[in-house]
């Protein structure tokens, strides 16, 4: 299926992703629960992680670049297949991640072609890791010229979706606080069968499983329902509602 | 209607507000809207706010302590029956505010009795109006109380009702940030007509009706849905959903 | 007049706008005071805000980027004449702004030029809106490389100028605090009447109407003065003073 | 063995608990370390957490408040000793706990009897737990009443031991961050036996397994050594020290 | 002189010392720049620092509390005479300081009675000294309590007396910043004299001549005016003004 | 001694120094400390601060940019000398610094050539001077790029060398704290000696001083050693260790 078929009528939500993996263990939850809803997700991997997330092809004898962006980006095509999303890839290369103003640009006029209901992407901050915080510079200021008349004025501007921020590798370190414990027990299966896929990074399988269940029991204390699974949320802007929940 | 007749059978929320005309201030409309979708909400006023707000009738000739009283429970009660809560008064005095422990174990009863789904009280801090900050200790201490099976163990202990803290009257000094902008377009006539009851403080009209159209703007602007009038609150607790909205 | 003439043998004031009607909102009050007490106010606006504060514009047909600059520069001058400032367009887009280093030092060289006695603009953060953000640190930069004696050693260095940050549009969201409370009273009609120019953003007269009012209610009650209309501004550097005041 | 007995002519380390089994979860594996080690490890406990932690036990029918107490005392007896530290019970209540000045006394006499090189306490905020915050701060002012020459002036002051706060149940919601990784792999299977005694919260054997992997994955990721299982500290006073490491 | 003479139509100023040295160290400067200009200057001493701040007493053989206590009152008298000040005692005891609501209220008293201008007092936070942070607590509530017409209403309130906070003794431990430098250059030769009348705490005399010459050169360089001594202070409520500066 | 054999098979530590003469006021200790360890000390200035810190030559008339680069390179290469140090300089300009992605690779190929245990490098805010934060970033970025397995796949990649920020000018200005307090008393004089070589900035001299006095009687006040000179340092990553200290 295209990306174009995809998104056809549907409602959607926006995933950007600094690399290649970072979707799935971050963000595998919401994706998956969004696409059993009927949504059309959308991810964006603005590179394939070939430098810095690929330790384990690296290793290999006479291993290049090209061989670990082709097995990267098959790892996650099929990842986001079993989640149910729908991958983009920009290839803008890792360690160092950058985005030229082209991209970004790019990503606005996606903003603009699948107009998101929400928009996940990394932490602001993350002391190991500093393509993720571009990332989610780029993701946010996309969506910031998306909302902008004059940029292609002939092109409907997107409202206001809120902005989600996934949880890093180490939380406390990256000033990153859960402001929504999303329940994910009812996808954790597809989600853990999809990062299972990253053959890569097979020493974070039980990492990422701890993740989960850590937030679910947060979740668990914090509602008084019982969640096995969960995922943490930090927000950027107030959310807006009618009622206190 | 009693406080006993009140509660039964009826989903809950509490407000525990520092002086007798917070809650009207701060979360009229919240109230408003909760009693319309038939809660009982169950206001607790740890004071009357007979010293520290009620300069206009103390500038009066031969004013008591018991007559300011009076006039501000009387005051407190018009608004709290517009706004369809129920007022309970610990006349605990204020300008200081101090709270032994059988009132924190009183309201601590409180939570064990209505069980409040959502309970809305005071910010963290407030270096003009050092009641507020006692105000929430004593609110969140006192649920936290609630919670304990070792507590009254013969009575239900309480599950992990979310607070929300409402807005100071100069937030930025304050660390206060609203995390939820709420909708009270529908009930702002309501929390008009319980604030202007409040002739003591007549000065403040204007300045929350300010208040209600700025968060009301805000609250269109991060929404991009049609709100007039808002009211601000911060989440103490993560949120756990199984949607990002 | 001319900026040469303007600024010749006068004590002044520097203002970086990251858009035409930035200066407006957020300093026009400070600038109509230091304008009336005899001061140059330099006014930079690096870009017209021609695609991300058009939008009524844009929504007429036929409408080009050409005809927005035309029409935003024309708003802003006649603005800043009625506040009395002297504007300077840098017109380097917006909606993304990006800023060369080739501007940077124009504007070091304008710090060198007037030596202004303060400096006005954007705060730190805005999750709104990415050009504020850069334009306060491009402002702080090149006023930095104005103070270095090795940046065109010909040319006299500045001293220190103070720097305050103007009120975003939702100030606890970008965490932005009011340091300073400026009692605009005197010149609020001015500031009122530059606004009602920007017909682009008409929607936003009664808002920062309002912002007006409730920072003059909190000037007020911060100091027992009655101040009718303020203008928040967070500082950057100590202050150095032989009062406490 | 006696208290007193215990701590003649050995290095020693003060740890401050507000329940019970607080020490056990949050410090097992300092305590353990450090005791194999040869120190004398004095473990205060403030209450015995009958109240707020023995949910389990006030399930059962007929049950009354001294045979919880009774029981919670063995149960933290009994980990005590297998970590190799010696408990000191307080019984001053929980939910709420209330510290006399007589109680703070007796913590800051401890402080000069048995000099502790280090202390480990709770975090200073706590928004599940108000017990929490408050016993940090009855460890730390005892600390510093330790250190006032005139409080009993017959006795020798002690100097500065530096203090190190435990790691909350939910970190982030606590706004603590691990500033020290504590590699107790060595002795985690004591830890593990340890927390396996109480009885009273069967629930969170799991849940702090899980916490000691985690904090030993990332032990692992700052360090580069192998390390299984860890525990996080956060520190109160900058660290004084001959290397950077 | 008597404290009710002093205080006759002057404009005055209140300092608020948890210990009898303290106003020296930290606020020296300022007492004496205001007594210089006419202004009465009140120093309430809530403690005379009898056990904390008298190490070098204590070693003495024989000594005795009200030895101590004597010997401290006269030095912090000497050091308020040299300065200008005029001392008021609360004796409440120090390590721990308690402070009564009895306490709390005379100094509310003395807020309606010497009308300040502005208050100093001690920082929020102070790890190494927990008396600190309750004198700042107690100093701002007795201002609020000050503040309310139902307090005493047939004394006349107070305004709204800007409070700043003076430097701890290492700032950065207590996330105490400098929002103020005071040029203190003119009054440096009595704040050195009236801090080497506290002979029991020699020690600190270079330590606090540092701090003035640090403060100075950071004030020069936030001012290009040349500054030989400094004091820092923070700020708790926003500056009003008219000018920005 | 050229830098090649200076690293042949030492233990290494690096400091990255925005300007030539920060490594020396601001880890000059450190560098000493570590030197005479047998450490191989890389000192990477990426810039000779011959804009913004060669006021003095710049007021020579006839003074050219060569001539204040040769001279500042030689007190740089003396200072380091004197420390025990290797000068490397890569002359990127200062006032504004920009760092190209062919200088950010260049100080990963050192971090991969010397394997430092540690990393020295400015703290993340200076809003005296942008060029350090910007110099804090590469030298982390650089240091997660040398970590990546396919950043030159061919070179072993780099562990977890923790990073320090040394102490900035005015560090309450940039929400800088320290979190060790290295005592450098055993070198000061080298260091003293070190900062004297550097003619340029004679008025730092005395103001470094006390800087290293201040940190030293903070140090013995915190760890009730003797230390007479102390260097501040904050740490970015958590410390992991075996023992708390």
């Amino acid at each position: 299926m295209s990306v174009q078929q995809a998104s056809a009528a549907k409602p959607s939500i926006l995933v950007v992703s600094a690399h290649a993996a970072d979707f799935v263990w971050r963000a595998g939850g919401a994706i998956a629960l969004y696409a059993e809803r009927g949504y059309h997700v959308r991810i964006v991997c603005l590179s394939f992680g070939e430098r810095g997330e690929s330790a384990k092809m690296w290793r290999q004898p006479g291993m290049t670049m090209d061989r670990v962006k082709v097995a990267r980006r098959e790892e996650a095509e099929r990842a986001a297949e079993i989640l149910g999303g729908t991958l983009e890839c920009f290839d803008l290369g890792d360690y160092p991640l950058r985005v030229p103003d082209e991209a970004l640009l790019r990503l606005a006029d996606i903003y603009r072609d699948i107009r998101p209901e929400l928009v996940l992407t990394h932490s602001r901050e993350d002391i190991y890791n500093f393509d993720h915080p571009l990332a989610t510079h780029v993701a946010q200021e996309a969506r910031i010229i998306a909302q902008a008349h004059g940029y292609k004025p002939e092109v409907p501007v997107i409202g206001a979706p809120p902005v989600f921020l996934f949880e890093p590798h180490q939380p406390e370190q990256c000033n990153w606080k859960p402001d929504v414990l999303l329940d994910i027990s009812a996808v954790w299966e597809k989600k853990q069968r999809a990062f299972t896929t990253m053959a890569a990074q097979e020493h974070l399988w039980e990492y990422y499983t701890r993740v989960a269940l850590q937030r679910g029991a947060q979740a668990t204390r914090n509602s008084d329902r019982k969640i096995t699974h969960g995922e943490g949320y930090a927000r950027i802007f107030p959310q807006v509602s009618e009622v206190l929940a």
